[in-house]
């Protein structure tokens, strides 16, 4: 559907201009340097040829089919040049002007006018407020960043800045290149996820390179996205995370940036290699442009001496490969051919063996990678500069282990990395390895992450989550009584569920709960109290009070009649100190939960991903140590598991040092039960179901809250 | 003391050599070559001359004094050596060979011949199993590492592939060098903090840059390095943290890689950068050598554009450092120069302001770098490439801008960085940065890494830490009738302290604790029970039982006589069943502890820093949570405070949620005691409270356990 757009083969320049400072000149310049192989118009109503090409007065004069307008002109007018360009039938236009989202104020009224401009004529936006796009293929350069260099990585960006900088990074490399950049700027009516489902059909694209601010439509980015990893990798910078970053994120590209871990974790689910340091996002993409996964997470080292492989080894530890110990027959092979002080278990150290001739790096590389323990070798230190750095004779030998560790990569079944100190010196022998598809770097961390990120592919790849289906629309239902409850609240003008009716709401969804009763007197308090056969808590129930601690409105474990008098009517008295104001509908009697292990579980409607939910322990530590988790619902109920598996705490559901677990099966079912809620009755904003008290057999929902949308 | 080893006048190369492939030749061609000032006297007892030069049979032969000797001969010939040079009243060797320690057995005892030998001879020993050593300054160069550049970081290095990746990058980036490389290698004699000492008083050493994979004499260490980072920074990567890391590592240097948290507290609380990543290394250590601290854990950033800003905004938040609102008066001044889109909040966004006059970025940065919230400016984005990328013409707004950065650092108060894209290229303007001591790089994440050690550095010398003394000695007394207890239970054959034996040993030094009384029968135990107001817990006491839930061998809360009668003679039995062999000592009855919050306090000795302590929530939480914190003993009463306060659960002891705190006072004096006890009984190997019960007036410790050093 954007092949017209993305793959155009005509192009108009709307505010074609002769001044050479403007962008109007400078993109029929470069569309020209750079040998474009489609059609360029220059539409200007003043002038009659520019750069030696005709210029029209309009872009409705042109006498050919136009497939995509540049539209270099300001903010205001692009309303009326769209529609021009529907008038033409052009398929799509890029807007480079600010001053729109951004603003805020007028500048979203524009914004939302271009919108409803463009739908109305069928003409597709990238922008506005974006550096533009180039395609590769075609020489479409709509940038005027000079000599991209072409290869297989879409790259998708927010930020011009940050496509300047992945550019001249691949420049400098001068090994892989792009097949498209695309600025996507304030994502006014393409989506990222259309950019995306494109890139996953175009057969020249082997690995997607986004930067992202910050998006609107994460739901639909996430299904595309999950389509997309299984068949080609996406590397993902996500910024904006801080308070700062997000201000100045905001500032830029007018979105507003998403809680930072439920989009990490949501991302990675969907199969997206999620960076944090932006040094590592050209090389990682690269690799998994190139690269075979890595299928067993285990890789192994080769280095002459230390430091660099205990370095390396620390970094891959960290990510969590392991670095397996080698079959006895790997061993037996190398020790014949290494010397004595070598070491052959992994990392292997040389010890000084290629010294005289480095091309024994080939041998070894050619046992250990053969290794059944073993998915990929990183070989670390000096190879590629034997020769600068010893003796000029040596180079020979490095020359003909890049040859043989070509051979040994080109059925690309097993990965080989190598790490040099002379990466950014003149090396035949590496430019070799370059040649062979080979990743060369001189940072031992890039490298370390270029092998933890084809790990991580492949472990993803193997994953349930890449197998099964991402489904949004779960076809939970609402039940008439459910409906009732918030009906009801609503017409009180209520945006906030009172205890008993959350705990009734959830009930008739089978969660487990004591709802209690609903005392209006301490001699009811007591009638009730008396049925119970535990101890009971008494809380009181108002909806001008959300916090019942913070009223004193909470007493716990009360048996006697006594106890449960005096509770009810210091409870009352508490609520009204806090606020006299407060309308009062009575004080809930209900049993004290047993002891068990607290967990809290949470909903909410997330800016980018819409209904997410929360889980993690409970209690006081849920503040301190944040051991919690997200995911995008729905959950199904393997992905329960997996929640509960992403915690520290799971060992506890599971028993520790001794102890009973917990009955996880009824947890997952609680969480299953809060997803279908939450489609069920599209009402409500926000829940809290905390405590959830675990017990070895079953559980309490001993709090819950729910909070409607106003 | 090292200075005739570290500064020699005249070194005797023994194993000196006319073949070209040897070290022997190649040290005396390279010393030639680099022009060292001092003398060199080749030593072979079968040449006459050695590149023109003298050679003696043996080092006793040579006329003049000699200071230093560089042995290039095998690891069995080096104690025969160290005599001859004792002889002749050499400072100090360095030894090249491996072969010793690192190989274990004969290797082992070998060294030990060698230490034992400098010992007797006074020869102070550089290595064995080192790459060697240069001194920059004279141009003595033991290495053959060639160009090594000048400069004032003084490199200690335990990998010659580190001193190699290390010295290659300082050639590359071509701005800043060392005065010393010492590749330390077993660090058989002179040891870590014996070279930090000499650094430390070496005027043109300005940082000392330290790649570490074991350190054998960690509290020495600490010591020196406490006393140097107050005057110069000490910049550290510790490898070895996983365990095959430490693998290689130990195959590497023959030093065991220590506890990785415990040293990187301990480092940091002397002052030390930590750096993890290896490409951090070098420009921190560079950073640190040059620019001033910066005092108030606050920078500006400056931009041209999103991106960059934003990123940077999300990498210093992580690091703790503030991005802080710029005062009124510097909006003001920014808004009269800067387009009406740009942004002077900080990140400050220029917004397209610099295009036709980059100069512009040098008046913004005089007006941010005079805000008082500020302590230094980041300016990431293009600057250096404006003329590069835009108009060749731009270059000359750059260099203006360059030449006013330089004037704003001259008096060292506030650093300015500059992270450019171009940071590669050709940039006059980049190349006036270097000029000025203006730190440019290329990458965002070590532009604000470096930022952050400066801050880090900066927050240190203002610390409680950086100014008080550094005294491991804290002449603890034990008492005698605590010398009892634990001669009672070597001269039993034990060297496990009792549950009751170990509570006594520290209730004898002021610790809170119900011991208990020991019963020997129903009946007895009833009686002692009687006695306890609250209710009781039975524990079994046995030498050969150490944990004692294990064996079940634990009963709690009891209280009428059936319970514990009952109690008694079930502990006793299935403690029978858990191990027919135990010795029953008898049961323990204590009364039970009141609720309240458990932490877990231990002891131990360290390998490398002897005896350290460890402080953190208990319960099951210690294993999941791992919020614990370590502290090299002895602890001050201050630095207790800081103990509590490195945990995540501190805000538990100050009361969260309304309610109440935990008594401090006592949980640091018993912090304090355990270190006493620690001093003052040598026997003691290991130590564990746990758990302690904190309330708010008070605490009990609970169990304790003591294992002495067998």
């Amino acid at each position: 559907m954007l092949d017209k757009v993305l793959n155009a083969e005509s192009v108009a320049i709307i505010g074609a201009s002769k001044n050479k400072t403007k962008r109007g000149y400078q993109a029929i310049k470069t569309l020209l340097a750079d040998g474009f192989e489609g059609d360029i118009y220059p539409v200007n109503p003043k002038e009659d040829r520019i750069l030696g090409l005709k210029c029209y007065k309009d872009i409705t004069q042109i006498e050919a089919p136009v497939n995509l307008a540049l539209i270099t002109t300001p903010a205001r007018t692009i309303p009326g040049i769209l529609r021009k360009c529907g008038e033409k039938k052009v398929s799509g236009a890029v807007i480079i002007a600010g001053g729109f989202r951004e603003l805020g104020g007028k500048g979203k009224e524009l914004e939302q006018e271009v919108v409803a401009t463009a739908k109305e004529t069928g003409v597709r936006l990238i922008g506005p407020n974006t550096s533009g796009m180039i395609n590769l293929k075609s020489n479409m350069n709509l940038v005027g960043i000079q000599n991209a260099p072409r290869g297989n990585i879409a790259l998708l960006c927010q930020s011009g800045n940050m496509a300047l900088t992945l550019i001249t990074e691949a420049t400098i490399r001068k090994h892989e290149g792009f097949t498209y950049y695309v600025g996507v700027g304030n994502e006014a009516d393409i989506k990222f996820h259309e950019y995306l489902e494109f890139f996953r059909n175009d057969p020249d694209t082997k690995s997607i390179l986004m930067y992202v601010e910050g998006m609107s439509e994460g739901r639909e980015f996430l299904q595309e996205a999950h389509k997309t990893s299984i068949k080609k990798p996406i590397v993902l910078l996500k910024s904006g995370r801080s308070a700062t970053g997000k201000k100045s994120a905001g500032s830029h590209t007018g979105s507003l940036a998403g809680m930072s871990e439920v989009a990490k974790l949501a991302y990675e689910r969907a199969g997206i290699i999620v960076i944090e340091n932006s040094d590592e996002l050209f090389p990682v993409a690269e690799t998994l442009s190139s690269q075979p996964s890595i299928k067993n997470n285990s890789i192994a080292i080769l280095a002459d001496g230390g430091g660099h492989a205990t370095i390396a080894a620390d970094l891959l530890s960290d990510y969590g490969i392991h670095i397996p110990e080698l079959s006895d027959k790997t061993k037996e092979k190398l020790k014949k051919i290494l010397p004595e002080a070598a070491s052959v278990v992994n990392p292997v150290d040389v010890a000084g063996g290629t010294d005289s001739d480095p091309s024994l790096f080939a041998d070894c590389a050619k046992i250990i990678i053969k290794d059944p323990n073993v998915g990929g070798l990183l070989v670390v230190g000096l190879f590629g500069g034997y020769g600068i750095r010893f003796e000029k004779s040596l180079a020979i030998g490095e020359e003909a282990a890049a040859h043989r560790f070509g051979a040994m990569v080109k059925k690309r079944s097993k990965p080989i990395f190598v790490h040099s100190l002379y990466s950014s010196y003149e090396s035949h022998a590496l430019d070799l390895l370059r040649h062979y598809d080979i990743p060369v770097h001189d940072s031992l961390d890039i490298s370390c992450k270029c092998v933890a990120s084809l790990c991580k592919y492949g472990n993803y790849l193997k994953s349930y989550h890449a197998k099964t289906n991402f489904i949004f629309d779960w076809r939970a239902k609402a039940k008439k009584e459910g409906q009732k409850i918030i009906k009801n609240a609503k017409k009180e003008g209520r945006h906030v569920l009172l205890e008993h009716e959350a705990k009734q709401l959830i009930r008739l969804h089978g969660a487990p709960t004591s709802v209690g009763n609903l005392a209006q007197t301490e001699d009811e308090a007591w009638q009730f109290a008396k049925g119970i056969k535990e101890n009971v808590v008494l809380k009181i129930v108002s909806p001008d009070i959300l916090h019942k601690s913070d009223a004193q409105g909470v007493k716990l474990n009360l048996s006697s009649k006594k106890e449960i008098q005096k509770g009810f009517h210091q409870i009352v008295k508490n609520a009204k100190a806090y606020n006299p104001e407060a309308e009062i509908r009575g004080v809930l009697v209900a049993p004290m939960a047993q002891k068990g292990l607290e967990v809290i579980i949470g909903t909410k409607i997330d800016e980018q991903f819409g209904p997410v939910i929360m889980y993690g322990l409970g209690g006081i530590m849920v503040e301190i140590m944040k051991d919690v988790t997200f995911w995008v619902l729905p959950v199904s109920p393997t992905s329960s598991k997996k929640m509960l598996e992403d915690t520290r705490s799971s060992v506890l559901l599971d028993g520790v040092r001794g102890q009973k677990g917990y009955d996880k099966k009824s947890l997952r079912k609680l969480i299953s039960m809060c997803s279908d809620l939450i489609e069920s009755y599209p009402e409500i904003e926000e829940m809290d179901l905390n405590p959830v008290i675990v017990y070895e057999q079953g559980l309490d929902v001993v709090d819950a809250r729910i909070i409607l949308k106003k």
